[in-house]
């Protein structure tokens, strides 16, 4: 962990941000008498029908703590040990979960090349030429990330084109929807558009990047995948004995488009962030900013004095790559006066 | 799910209570600016270091969402897929927790007959009679819990007698700390008279069931079994990634005896509450009352309408006991009404 | 490993002896050209065809190496991770196959008591208590052992009543059929009577402790268990490349009788051998002998000098409880002097 | 499974021939008696001081059935869950054996390109960016195969490579011995001198390939790797109750070089097959000869008709490269015969 939190702000993650106000409140508000444990709640009950209806309508919904957690309890619905996953080369799920997926499904990913972040059919082809060869593991599901790792969006007709090639193919499709709120606003449609309505088979609901605690759901819109999901989860050690905590989160951020003027405001200052930066000599935009990460190669030497007071990650040490992200909590004066450092920092090292 | 929660008040769990006030203000009070992700924050420095210095000084603390997890990751910490963790027949990590052990670390338990909750060094000896034959499971951890599934209480020197006898016999000693709390007062000793003083080699230490939101720690005195611990509770799926809002509780609850107040608080209502039922005639304790755990015995047929007003769990279909379980929040109005509804059903009843 | 082999003949087990010379002259007679590997040569076909033939006609099976192989993949074809397999308290898999079960599936075993080697219906209601809680593993099949590891044997009417008792509970019912061949004799029923004529649904059908090198059935008369089952025999390091070696034992197995000439063998020389060891004031037979297992108590002061001489097994230390088994190739002879020698150690001690 | 087999001689795979006559013979011989099982028998005792002297003589060694779990049942040995086993994105244990080291281990492979069938120490480096970051899979272990699956061999100067880069960065090196006898007569050294000799820490030591029925070892030159391995092969479902017959073959391979005759043998007419392909106008070779494989392209619509009569694989669909493989079983007139059918297509092909 090289970053060297000095200011308070930084560009290194949304979950480098706290919790949207509303979201504390809402756990308060929930902070009263008794109710049964586990989920057997009305708090729970409510969440998971807001999810319900926001999604689709007609959807299983089980609330969890972690994002892996939900990545890998969908997947673990979809896939026996012997079959695999297609994925991006730079999914979240097989580059940066620690083989979480491996280790709780005994499976094995398939990844895809992926320069932008997204997958398309050609490439998940190339992974069904053994099916049927009991030496080889056999595809079953495919999964996505919406927005992808590079900031990237899928738009609805994308995602319903690898939904039909998967489904013509006997397989499942999972959306990794970490930062599926910065992809829906980018795309300007309702979530149940680049979900349900795009042939999505299971998703992973991500709450905690867009200004909750910790809160995340296994969504699955296929719904035979939802069959003993209450064992899976309690077996996966996600079942949350105080569940109205995480309910109160979701209910939150989906009550008065919460969720959506988060999302909107990260990626309106990522946007504004990718445009000063754009106009600043020597730095390149490296991946089209679609929600709230912004990825430019800087001058490498630049880089450690401008992490010390804007701590960032470094994607691509080779040709000094960086992520920028913004969260729901990113001021406008947090993107000029990193724009002015930098460009402070170019000057210097052009003199 | 057979309790039909109507006035907000139970005795089925300490996880139906809600989150200590005191709590809830350590949350907002962390909830500001941004800060490192995934535990490098100085609100997680804070929470191990009290962590550490309350339990004994040189631990290795590790914040995780849930006791399961807790259980299930020490465990894996201490054994491998071809060892056994011995255990009392009415462990939770054997009964209740779904099979998460067997599924995340592919061991064996081992279990002992426990009919106070409490195991001895002659029912462990029991699972040694196989050691370093190829064919039979290797016990190599022991876990005991504290305060108990039937809420006795290990003394001090019980837990050394159990240490020692695993230590003289290649065996590590874990700890199931859910209540360890309630234990503590009940004994009226420091939390590391009963885990570092006593010998654990590692203790799930629990806050969920004593006012938090949702917080447990993995606590290792044995420093060697916290060797790569970070990748473990990676891939295990419980990394808090704004893990300052679990550390935030933890420093709560160690501040100004919090822990202190609920328990002792918990623990004197369930007394109370003891001592009234026993003084009804037709109920019987069947346990001692050590910690905020009571069982009875009460008459089959009156069971389900008091369920209906006090939700409580029927623990011994055959000899119709029940548990019930106080907390922080129990108020001493809830006792007398509850004992009241007793007399009153054994009063109709007798009628 | 305390035996100490001296004359070359033991009673210790079924797997002490070698192997039948029709079953290696199948081998040399199978050693000719190439064929394919992995089981796609006739003979394979040929051993599948046997198998299915004698066990009841329309069944699915799958050459294995291991008998703890062949249960393993049996039961991981029927259970999920957080399901559990009702078993005899004394069934090897539960106590002598090292966790395998545990580890390949992360399921969990529920013993059930079983004095004689067998469980009822009764022991295995016991199980059913917490159907739909997701705190507990969900019991899916049951595994008997035929015949038992006491040496005892199952009727039709037995497995029928398992078999209707599970069907009508959600369960599937294996058996554990090392020594089936020891039981069918002793039945004198044909082997369908008691697999799938008595409501079996998978068969670990066993070959190596009736005189095979090496070699293991996966038997699924339920056929939809066969799904997949190819990729998790070789997921299962179970896929012998090549394979026509193990299928031209079982084609030996099952030509001319060869399985009803050995069985019949062993189990005769086990009776003669208990009705020997009966005679002798001071020794008691523990159970009753229905395969080829004799388990008797005899003085412990006389067990080190025995097993000198031949090798066998105490199975309780606390009774001084022994287990001797016969096999193919036990000689009268073996009997005799076996029994001249206990004899013998009796009568020194008595004087 | 495309081949029809018609004449009884293939080049599909070594694992199509059948087993060497002196093979058989000693498990013939070693069928007297009884002795004790699961490898405490005299057998098994000479098998493995063989297969050490052999190796190096301070191994430890370890039967089991196949070449996956030998493969599957080291690397059990050297990773943990979350650290990560860097191989050629060729590897048999990467791309043709299930998913297995997934399902047992939970484990990642980290593949590494190699276009020949061999990695380098380039290659390796590029997967330890990551190391100490808890978000990413810890490489802790290389796999190396020799002879590799393309036929190419290590010197044992680039084992040696490997190995030094290997500890020098806390990482473990084995190999996948599935051919090393015939890497070992290409090199004309001894087999430690590619194995101990050059740094190896474990290996998986083939027979079945080179005339055996089913044997493999596997063997720790690092010994502490070995610790507790009893049990997790017993647990891998790797332990043959009658080991003697997987021994005496062990012992008969190496005994009078017969593992040398048979390795020479099958490479011999490889490099004659090579030889005469290459002759032919339209037929390229696309790998050095090093082993007992050949990979050449031919056009792609002669190859049904020749797979008719000789079954072999296309080992790339797109170039229409195909391989063939000799074994000990090979013979002379396999090869001209083969090459005669091939140029008569070829002929016909451009008339």
């Amino acid at each position: 962990m090289p970053h060297k939190q000095q200011s308070g702000r930084a560009f290194a993650s949304d979950n480098w941000a706290g919790v949207h106000p509303e979201v504390l409140a809402a756990m308060a508000a929930a902070n009263v008498g008794h109710v049964p444990s586990y989920g057997a709640d009305p708090y729970t009950r409510d969440a998971i029908a807001r999810i319900s209806d926001e999604l689709g309508g007609d959807a299983q919904v089980f609330l969890v703590f972690s994002g892996t957690a939900a990545n890998v309890l969908c997947l673990q619905s979809m896939v026996r040990s012997h079959q695999g996953v297609i994925c991006a080369e730079t999914a979240h799920v097989h580059t940066s979960e620690c083989g979480a997926a491996e280790k709780h499904i005994g499976c094995k990913l398939l990844p895809v090349p992926s320069p932008q972040g997204k997958i398309t059919v050609a490439g998940i082809r190339e992974h069904l030429r053994h099916v049927g060869n009991e030496h080889h593991v056999q595809p079953r599901a495919i999964t996505i990330t919406q927005a992808t790792e590079y900031g990237t969006v899928y738009t609805p007709q994308e995602i319903r084109a690898i939904a039909d090639f998967a489904h013509a193919n006997s397989l499942l499709l999972h959306m990794d929807g970490a930062r599926i709120f910065n992809a829906a606003v980018t795309l300007n449609v309702p979530l149940k558009a680049i979900t349900s309505g795009a042939g999505v088979d299971a998703l992973s609901f991500g709450g905690t990047k867009n200004g909750l605690v910790a809160g995340e759901a296994v969504v699955f819109f296929k719904l035979a995948l939802a069959d003993d999901f209450e064992f899976k989860r309690m077996q996966g050690m996600q079942l949350s004995s105080k569940m109205r905590f995480i309910a109160a989160q979701f209910s939150a951020l989906l009550t008065n488009d919460l969720w959506k003027r988060s999302a909107t405001h990260a990626n309106r200052l990522a946007k504004m962030l990718a445009a000063e930066l754009a106009g600043i000599k020597g730095v390149t935009l490296t991946q089209e900013v679609q929600a709230n990460e912004v990825f430019v190669t800087l001058p490498r030497e630049i880089i450690p004095k401008l992490q010390e007071q804007w701590p960032f990650t470094v994607w691509t040490e080779a040709t000094s790559e960086v992520r920028l992200i913004t969260s729901f909590d990113t001021a406008e004066a947090d993107v000029t006066d990193f724009v002015r450092l930098v460009r402070d920092a170019m000057g210097t090292r052009e003199k």
